[in-house]
């Protein structure tokens, strides 16, 4: 089996392949696109990706890319983020001057990084940063990215879980081109569209709360060409196998203009 | 009267502050919390922070500051988004080769870019864009940004209307340390946090359906310290000195956990 994701080797992305799929083969791509187009060739079986930080909110793009591919969710994955500060062996944890990273990793470390007095640097990816860093060999710089990363490059930890705040958590969506029925505590994802009148949403969320049906998250994003008109995604606890989720799907495509079930995985805790 | 928004002399914000006050002087700001900061510290009467695109989504960084200030939102303004392609004078349209711009404006002209042969290249600003080129002297390249930009820099714009969507449309919000009492048909902003216990956001949505209040926009956020918790923005049309808005409010108080209402506004078309 072989599992697309975004980044380079060492990236959260792959830590969140191997400990979901286990012992599998990975495909390190550049963009998110990539992750999708390579499930879509057949090139992997599935691709793995971020669809929402605890700290950050939702990958939007993640959203609009899952509307434009004909792909089923399959399954999620809860990854703990801990951040590493990173430096070529030998360094000391009082030269680093300056640390390099990805802005939002940057973000979730700075008050560490101000109260040691260590400047942020812009970079690309968090793995990558710790790829530049081994390569340029400066000893008054750091990287921030996983503990993983530290190892593929051969670099040393000066020191684990420097997140500002440690209930740092990313939810990741497994991709397939064959869905699932989900044993067990199932969620699935939908996205729908309605008319733009005054209960739309109102009446749409009723066919969840008639039936008891939790939403675990409700998300907007614009349709495109009409302004001001939203498509919703939502997730919710059971599995369109289920009959009172089909009763619910059924009554609610009496108010959507549109609706498309992205599919029915097990929940992860 | 002095209003801050953010980016480069020439930016779109600029723009909208101009078309929105009228003749006022602007503070430019880096970032956009510096916008917020010159209106709580006196030295600008309002702030004129972009919210929402109609292409690109909400800006949700200004939805987690317009939480972290405490000013009102006092108007809103619509700004049909135009990008001009722009180079130094004498140039022509033929010898351009690449193209700088904002990411996000790259985007929206990618098709455009793509039929001419341009390669895109990011840069962190639109109008700053048209500054740098300026100053590189560059005869292969242009910049994507505004008309205003354009003139500020005078420079020669070689097309305009270069977006590959026209629907393309920008929401500002107006914020100041005094609420104001809106005449006429008007929008009020709330932000609310629920238990997270099934039919919670269906509750919440009840106090505005049953009362024939229409929602123009919801929006949620991960809320900071607890996992896969949100707050929930929602705008509405209707102003809080209306008793049917005051009565729907006293309602959802009933089932929200905080609710902070951000500002009654008149509304733009």
């Amino acid at each position: 089996m072989k599992v697309a994701f975004q980044g380079e080797p060492g990236a959260y992305s792959e830590q969140a392949v191997f400990n979901y799929f286990g012992n599998v083969a990975t495909k390190p791509c550049e963009s998110f696109d990539m992750v999708f187009d390579a499930v879509v060739s057949d090139a992997c079986e599935s691709g793995l990706i971020p669809i929402e930080n605890s700290l950050a909110g939702s990958i939007h793009q993640n959203y609009d890319l899952l509307l434009r591919h004909d792909l089923y969710i399959v399954g999620e994955y809860l990854l703990r983020v801990q951040h590493c500060l990173i430096a070529l062996p030998g360094v000391k944890k009082e030269e680093i001057k300056r640390a390099i990273s990805h802005p939002q990793a940057l973000a979730q470390c700075a008050a560490y990084l101000r109260r040691l007095g260590i400047k942020p640097e812009q970079g690309y990816d968090t793995a990558g940063s710790v790829k530049m860093l081994k390569e340029s060999g400066a000893r008054d710089a750091a990287a921030i990215a996983s503990h993983r990363a530290a190892e593929i490059y051969e670099m040393q930890i000066l020191e684990e879980g420097i997140e500002d705040n440690s209930e740092n958590y990313t939810r990741f969506l497994a991709t397939s081109k064959t869905a699932v029925k989900p044993e067990g505590e199932a969620k699935t994802s939908i996205v729908f569209t309605l008319k733009n009148q005054p209960g739309a949403l109102f009446k749409a969320l009723s066919v969840f709360a008639l039936r008891d049906i939790d939403l675990t998250k409700i998300e907007s994003r614009p349709l495109q060409g009409t302004p001001w008109d939203y498509l919703f995604y939502i997730d919710f606890i059971g599995a369109t196998h289920e009959e009172t989720v089909r009763k619910a799907l059924d009554h609610l495509s009496e108010y959507a203009l549109t609706l498309r079930v992205l599919g029915s995985y097990p929940r992860s805790r």
